[in-house]
């Protein structure tokens, strides 16, 4: 990860110095604040402010359910009420920003997610850093034969010193172009006095897509953790997982007891359709049941050996 | 406005005591923390918590534009720049979250901004308690006969009586006989043991539209400053519009560059259709230009000299 | 339900004659067209417009994950995968407008999934028609014991009597009460010329809570799905669980394929935490489980429990 | 702009067949349904589906604001009136699909709009097509010295071929290289037996930022204007320029009166703010007014006479 020493100063005065509120604090996300967790080679993710804590969650909950849930569970518990049942808007109720440094085909995954706020760096206004994502070899993987979305086995030899040599030269070869067209010395003014310089809405299209970005990013609870649930999945794709593990690290520092409870009703959950309750039944009640009586199909009963095998 | 004496009590309590905070602290809004603003006869609005401030909108604009942006301008006149060019985002990234309490027929039309997150008293779960919104008798007023939306002269005499009458008596009688329907004592237990009790879901319904309830309610700063252009308008009912004015003061403390923006920009600006703007550009020229060779409808000449005269 | 004349014969003559169009049809739906679907006493859901059909869906999920999905499966089992794998952007492809008619506490609780399009009849512009919801005896439901937000027995004899004489005066003096504030006679004119009436924007707020209201509500069929899935529900209130057993009716005309999967999947599925599935393991194993050594909470094991009877 | 022989067989089956239909049909829109419109060198916009017309904008408003509509206004002067008065629910109504090849930066720029459904062509299932943006040697602008967003002069001469060459060169070599990596076969057999091949999710982050890419985007009627009103405006970027501008003209066959008040209430409205407003009525009252005496700053002055002059 790079950090400019300008960035890292930053950081450092803004830690340096505590303020007094009347607010909600998360002692756990304090500490994290504004320091950058390194993902991937240049990445990272930074918590740049937070609103509410466990207790904001269960202090809406309470304006909705009345005084009786008062007495009738603990903080904990209810929390844990909230999740298993669904009840979404008293996680809404806690918000976060971050600042992330993520490679564009990562950002273009990302932005899939509509219920944030994103200010992005903008290569319209702006010239972006030289820095690209280049995979560790062990991340280098084949195409997954059996699954269209997955990764195979790793690469190996001279294949893979060929396909990180390509990745290396053909990004550095683009940034370099761009920064030729761009024409831009230091101070603002023409590297090269004799030539224009090519418009930067225009420059930018010369980047390979593993160029890194940045931006703010602003969510409520609740759809960070439909976020996670999606990103930190094994079946997502490696560069956004990372950036997903980070997210729960942060999560869990900042709201523990949602955290606890999103592991136990989300990610650690399964869900089994109609016809995969009707065989759990029976297997319950002692019958054999085999994909052929199952009313499964081949890719259903896949699924739900490898859930019950857990 | 009716805070109970525990309710006083938890604000109290909120506010006797800071903890430190790494976060961005806006003073202003650190001020109105939790007090509650009391608008109409039971209604109020507090600040729960909030994220950002000022400078978190130039900090999140300067991400986005880059370090050009660094000298360019100094804060105010980046947020002016921002607002003036309706660049939303950076306005995104601050975060209020609001208790209020507003009668039922308000709480429908605020409703209708979707932008937000909520939780309302739920009378699924819980009793509303037994307060209702009559109007002072200068805001009792005849439908307008010009505008179907509008108001029109104060109701007097004997019709004013008679309205203010029956609205506190149907709305007394319509809680009474709610009340008698639940059958439930202070304790929970059933009032009349002899009988069993309407359901909650099912007894709200006779109450009338003017009964209180309360929510949180959490939303950025720039659907907020939308929610207020709409709803402190002379256009928008007063009941919604005292709410909106309650806000505009909380907003104010709370981001006051971005809040001098809005009112420059939004609140006090006019905006003119391709025809009026021909129109202006005439009568600059020194033409005499009237409804008949204006290219406009009768409505819309009557708005637009609305608007010239200010 | 009453539909006016004049709407039956709006319906009669939309349904007379059909146009051609290039666009998908989907023939389900279309023999549904306009018709009005009764539901309570006064309610009612019509199809006004849709866009797309189960073709569509496939269409859609085709362009994301390529040429190869083309061979691979046929139509309903690309469906019901993507239903599985909560693929949700190829359902959102298909868009659907219903006009419903609903009792304002209903759209209340309807109006909380921000997901839909919606233009609600403005009672601050127009006067709300004479109707209000009064429950069938057998809806006369006490207020459960156990569950605070359910139902428990029907209130029987004299308080079930005077419970629904007391819904109905009370609506229809406050419906009463409200058109002499109005004071507007059929034609607009003053009912009676030596009173101003009160602007409508006031006089709504004497209606009671089972007051019918209408609106058009347009939402993709994604959120509607999630919105079933929540309203069709056994534990939603009845009042709303009726709207939306019609919408799925609706629904299983327009999108056959994607219903089943949507029934499968979603209404008949069953979600375990991560501690219901360890249990769930260790019960195919074998052991005897009980609530002491399943490390979940009372009120999970009796869920869990349920589930697995069916 | 490259319609495969595939592509255009099923456009021209497509629109081989009409089906009859009871829903509004929108005779200009018909006449688009399924052709691509050419934008770019390679690039489209193909109208896939649509709901409503303008008459269904009508009629939304018309349950809104009740029965009294009915006479006061014909269609095409409610519409103006919607759309003066910023009631933006009754253009919800309407929706439309829309079939989309872009480069993946347009891509980028257009997907920050996130009130819209989309399905992306997904390079982590399947293989992007040998096809980059090159600009025409006429957009070919520099970079503007006085606006940091905008384009300045074109580039001329040598300066200019070797942009072109390099952005040719660099979205070749790195398309090639690609393909080589990915190692895969026309029918999906490894080129090189002897090789793996890279997972098509880590080759494609060696694609250049002008490769295009395809999506379906369906959004309704008012995020639509909301887009094109940003899009169409002559400070946007000319790539996504262009793509407004063709949906411009889809919305006018569309929607004829809805597009006519957009034309004249937004793409051809100014806005003034409240500093403004009061140098033009001191201007209308014959006051000599200088940027020295108007309260504005230089840039605010500058747009002022900017709009003035027209």
């Amino acid at each position: 990860m790079t950090l400019s020493p300008e960035q890292q100063a930053e950081i450092d005065a803004a830690r340096a110095e505590t303020r007094p509120t009347l607010r909600p604090v998360s002692e756990g996300i304090e500490a994290l604040l504004y320091s950058a967790i390194p993902v991937l080679d240049h990445g990272f993710v930074r918590v740049v402010d937070y609103m509410g804590d466990d207790a904001a969650i269960v202090q809406a909950a309470r304006v909705s359910y009345g005084a009786g849930t008062r007495k009738a569970r603990d903080d904990r518990g209810l929390i844990r009420y909230l999740m298993r049942h669904w009840h979404s808007t008293p996680f809404e109720m806690c918000e976060i920003k971050l600042h992330v440094k993520l490679p564009i085909f990562v950002a273009r995954q990302w932005i899939r997610h509509r219920t944030a706020n994103v200010n992005e760096y903008s290569a319209r206004y702006s010239i972006l850093d030289r820095e690209f994502y280049i995979p560790q070899p062990e991340q280098l993987a084949a195409q997954s034969r059996s699954n269209r979305q997955g990764r195979g086995s790793v690469l190996q030899g001279e294949e893979a010193e060929t396909v990180l040599r390509l990745l290396r030269e053909d990004s550095t070869r683009g940034y370099d172009n761009y920064q030729w067209m761009l024409n831009e010395g230091p101070d603002g003014a023409p590297a090269d006095e004799g030539r224009a310089g090519l418009a930067r809405e225009l420059a930018r299209m010369n980047l390979t897509s593993n160029v890194y970005t940045q931006w703010y990013w602003k969510i409520d609870l609740h759809n960070l953790f439909h976020f996670l649930r999606l990103r930190a999945d094994p079946h997502a794709q490696y560069e956004i997982r990372v950036y997903a593990d980070a997210m729960c690290e942060i999560a869990k520092a900042w709201v523990p007891a949602a955290y606890e409870a999103f592991e136990e009703y989300r990610l650690g959950a399964v869900q089994f359709s109609s016809s995969a309750m009707s065989c759990l039944r029976r297997m319950l009640a002692g019958e054999t049941v085999t994909q052929e009586n199952s009313g499964m199909s081949a890719g259903e009963w896949r699924e739900f050996q490898a859930a019950l095998a857990g």
